[in-house]
This record gives C-alpha cells, sequence and structure tokens, in this order.
C-alpha cells in the first residue's frame, strides 16, 4: 500500500510547523512541490527550509511537479477551478503512480492548513473515488492565515457568543456576505473591503504574516482603509506578489 | 515590564503543539491554570503533560487560580459572561500583581487557538485598557478543534470558492444561522443539529478530537442524528463531560 500524508506547515512561520508535523516529515520519503506563480520560488524555500530543519535523515527526495495554473479573466470561476483540479488530478496520479513504489510515503507540504482554501484534500478524495489509484491518506492540520492574523493582531475571532465567517474578496465584493460581525477576508486580489459601506467598521489587516516581511494595519475602514490600499500596492511591485487576510468587525 | 504569553497548546493531541509554542513554553517562569468545571482534571493534566514533555529547564511553577463559572440557567447569556469576564479580570489582575515579579514571563495554556471562543485575550485587552496593571503580552496561536474535525474526517472547510460560518450550538437552536453552505457548530450542549431541516445535510461530527477517546461519525443527517445523539449521550455519561464540534455541510 502506498501512503501520502497531507502535511500543513503553517502560513508564513517556520516555527508555526507541529510536532504532529515534523513526525510525518520524517516519515516521508518523496515530497511533491506543487507551487506556481509569482510566489512560488518564495513558498518552495520556505518548504526546503522546514525539511533541513526538521528532518533528521536526510534520506528524502523532492519532485516538482508542473502545476496548471487557473485561466483568469472573464471565465467562470467555479468552473475554472473545477478544471484546474481536474488537471491537477492527473497530475497527482501521474506522481503517484511514477515516483512512489508500494510500500513508500508521499507528502504533501500544504501552505497552512489542508482544510482551507486548499484543493489536495479534495483532489486526493476524487482520485480514489475514481478508482484509479489506491492508496491511504492522512491530514495533518497547520497554523492558518487565519490564526496568524488574529495572532498577531491579538484580537479573538469573533465576539462573545457571535458567530465567524470566513469567506474570500470576491464574495465580499459581489456582496454575497451574511450579517456575521465578524468577517475574515481571504484571497482578496481586489482591495474589496472598499465595498464595505459602514465606515466605522473595524479592519485587521496583515500581509506576509509571520514572514519577515509581515504588515500590519488595524483601525476604522474610514481612517486606515486608503492606507492599506497604497501599503498594499507598494509592497506588491516590491516584493512582486503578496497575500494578505484581513479580519471586518462591525461596530 | 511583565511579560505574558497567551499560548494555545492544540485542542487534544499534545503533538499539536507548534514550534512556536514550544519556544515560548521554555520562557515562562509561571504558568496560571484556570480550568474549571468537570473536565478540569484531564485538560489541567494535558497542560501539565505538554509542560514536561517539552521544557528543557524544569525551572517553572503552576498557579491554579479559582476560576468563577458562569452562571446557567434562564440568564441572559452575553450577560452573564460579562459578569464572568470581570470577575475573571479581577483574579488575573490579583494573579499578575502578586504572582509575579518585574521581568518575569507569566504564561497562560489555552486549548485549541486563544483566537476562537476563548476569553484570555479579551479580558488582557481589557485589564491594559483599564490601566490597572502594566504588561506586554503575545499570542501564540495553537490548532484549534476545527481543524482537528477537518483533518480527522479529511474533509475540506469550505466548498471550492465558497463560506465558512463557525458558530455556536446556541446560535443554530435559535435560527441564527446564515446561508453558508458548510457550517462548524461548537460549544453544542444540547444536540443542536437536530433543528437542521434539510435532512440531506452532511454531518461530519467529533468529539474527543485528537485524544485517545476521540470519535468520529459522518453521514446525511437523516442517517446518522440518532446514532450521534445515542454515542454522544453514552460518552459523556461514561467520562462525565464531553467535547464535540461537527461541520454541517449542505447537499
Ligand atoms: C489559497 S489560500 C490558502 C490558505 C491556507 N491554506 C491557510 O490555511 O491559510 C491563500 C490565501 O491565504 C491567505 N494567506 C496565506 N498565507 C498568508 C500570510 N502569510 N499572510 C497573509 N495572508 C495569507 C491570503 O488571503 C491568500 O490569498
Ligand atoms: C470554549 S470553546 C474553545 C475552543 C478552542 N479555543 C479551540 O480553538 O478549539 C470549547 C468548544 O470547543 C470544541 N472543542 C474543543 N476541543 C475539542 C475536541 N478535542 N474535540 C471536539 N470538540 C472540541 C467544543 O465544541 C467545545 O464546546
Amino acid at each position: 500500500m502506498k501512503k501520502l500524508m497531507v502535511i500543513g506547515i503553517g502560513a508564513g512561520n517556520p516555527d508555526y510547523i507541529t510536532m504532529q508535523a515534523v513526525k510525518a516529515l520524517n516519515l516521508v520519503d518523496v515530497f511533491f512541490l506543487m507551487d506556481k506563480g509569482q510566489s512560488k520560488d518564495k513558498l518552495i524555500d520556505l518548504r526546503r527550509e522546514i525539511c533541513e530543519r526538521y528532518i533528521s535523515d536526510p534520506d528524502y527526495r523532492f519532485v516538482e511537479a508542473h502545476s496548471p495554473e487557473r485561466e483568469r479573466g472573464d471565465v467562470d470561476y467555479k468552473a475554472s477551478v473545477d478544471d484546474l483540479n481536474l488537471a491537477k488530478q492527473l497530475t497527482f496520479e501521474r506522481l503517484i503512480n511514477e515516483e512512489m513504489s508500494d510500500g513508500q510515503c508521499g507528502g504533501f507540504l500544504v501552505w497552512g492548513d489542508p482544510a482551507l482554501y486548499d484543493s489536495t484534500i479534495r483532489i486526493l478524495q476524487a482520485i480514489l473515488a475514481s478508482g484509479r489509484c489506491v492508496f491511504e491518506f492522512d491530514v495533518i492540520p497547520g497554523i492558518t492565515s487565519v490564526q496568524a492574523l488574529a495572532a498577531q493582531h491579538k484580537v479573538p475571532l469573533n465576539r462573545i457568543g457571535r458567530s465567524i465567517e470566513i469567506t474570500t474578496g470576491r464574495r465580499l465584493a459581489a456582496g454575497q456576505v451574511s450579517e456575521a460581525d465578524s468577517l475574515v477576508v481571504m484571497l482578496d486580489a481586489e482591495d474589496s473591503y472598499h465595498q464595505v459601506t459602514d465606515q466605522e467598521t473595524e479592519i485587521y489587516w496583515g500581509a506576509y504574516l509571520g514572514t519577515p516581511d509581515e504588515i500590519l494595519i488595524s483601525g476604522k475602514l474610514k481612517d486606515v482603509a486608503d492606507e492599506i490600499e497604497r501599503v498594499r500596492k507598494a509592497a506588491r511591485l516590491a516584493n512582486g506578489w503578496i497575500m494578505d487576510t484581513y479580519l471586518l468587525r462591525k461596530p
């Protein structure tokens, strides 16, 4: 039987790694690196750094796979992600079939937590359901960017007894958000916090959380929204890419 | 200056501890243990076990503080939590004033992540705002029960591009939930999943996650709701207490 480990490595700080993840890393024979896009190099470097730091027996190898990119622009979002996941599924099947022998352990190092806006679990479940590969797999949770955001700002995610919504910039921009008084926004390419009408809303914004480039800004939207836009644009220009998350709290 | 560390220790498995938390544990001179209720002994034991396992210099001590209990029964929930937090605030102030000298480091070991349904951060911020104590504090994120739930069931928390709501059993029972197709329910003392009308909804339920007593049940509500109620009741009886969480996913 082949074994796969989907290992959450935390969202930025190498010290976010858990003991459970360290134990899992040490069982892996081959790591599959799937990153793509501009952030690729930094994110792959962090994975290699984590392996070097925490694996005692250097008897493991990396396989970098060409990770297909989602079609951008004026396409249906869900359909383009579905297409992308189908392409990824074929890539994964090839890796499992060609790069692992029976009894071996393969590892996916997932940014943050594998359960949050990541497709690895979904793809592995789809492969198993298709019956085209046979393997066991485990999931190891990791610190998410949402938790990094709250910890660095030293704020609770929820109000007492209230709920939290975690959503995407795309949904916020489209007005598809609930009445939750704590709203966490991820995957926002378009400064969607400008769409929030109540300017008394507090925003806790963080970019490159847990890394040496971390930036934190908080305050009422009316006071800091323009500053965030300015800082965000400059940082993206300087680094070539940005990852940022924010919590919106109603007054 | 006194320094406080609010350290997330993960929600059950001692291996959920992060490297960042291990480093923080090793800086602490005095740990404040605040648990209460029936789960007290097991949860305090886990904290002591974590300290023994991960702290290299045994030059630290524990202070157990009487943690006030929330008033139960027919009282306003928010008001009773507010009262409780005020009482806790006074306890914390006493601990900081009497149990720490200048330059020392105090630690709170928080179950799961300090940002999720936990009052430690809120209380420390309130003490700082009152000006009655002066200290610095840091927050160290930890693996939440929500992440443990998803990892153990090997499911993503969100549907592709969709949002997630995290809420309480109390709110679900009161019908105060949004249209999110992924709903995570915590703090449910009353089997509130029975209130969900669409019986095709999938439930992923987990109790004592990450511990040797872990129980997992999943399926459509129409197929497993009664089983969950039965198993939950029996487990609570056997252990004297229960902690459980679930994800509801609309069809
Ligand atoms: C595809 S999702 C992956 C989320 C990841 N699985 C997690 O647990 O955080 C990528 C989004 O996560 C957020 N993100 C990830 N790492 C971040 C970091 N270090 N700082 C700020 N935001 C981050 C950004 O909103 C980014 O658009
Ligand atoms: C006061 S909240 C604290 C949550 C914690 N800060 C976290 O990050 O998970 C307590 C609730 O968390 C959930 N919970 C905590 N630990 C759990 C575990 N090991 N298994 C299942 N549910 C758990 C239960 O819903 C419980 O009612």
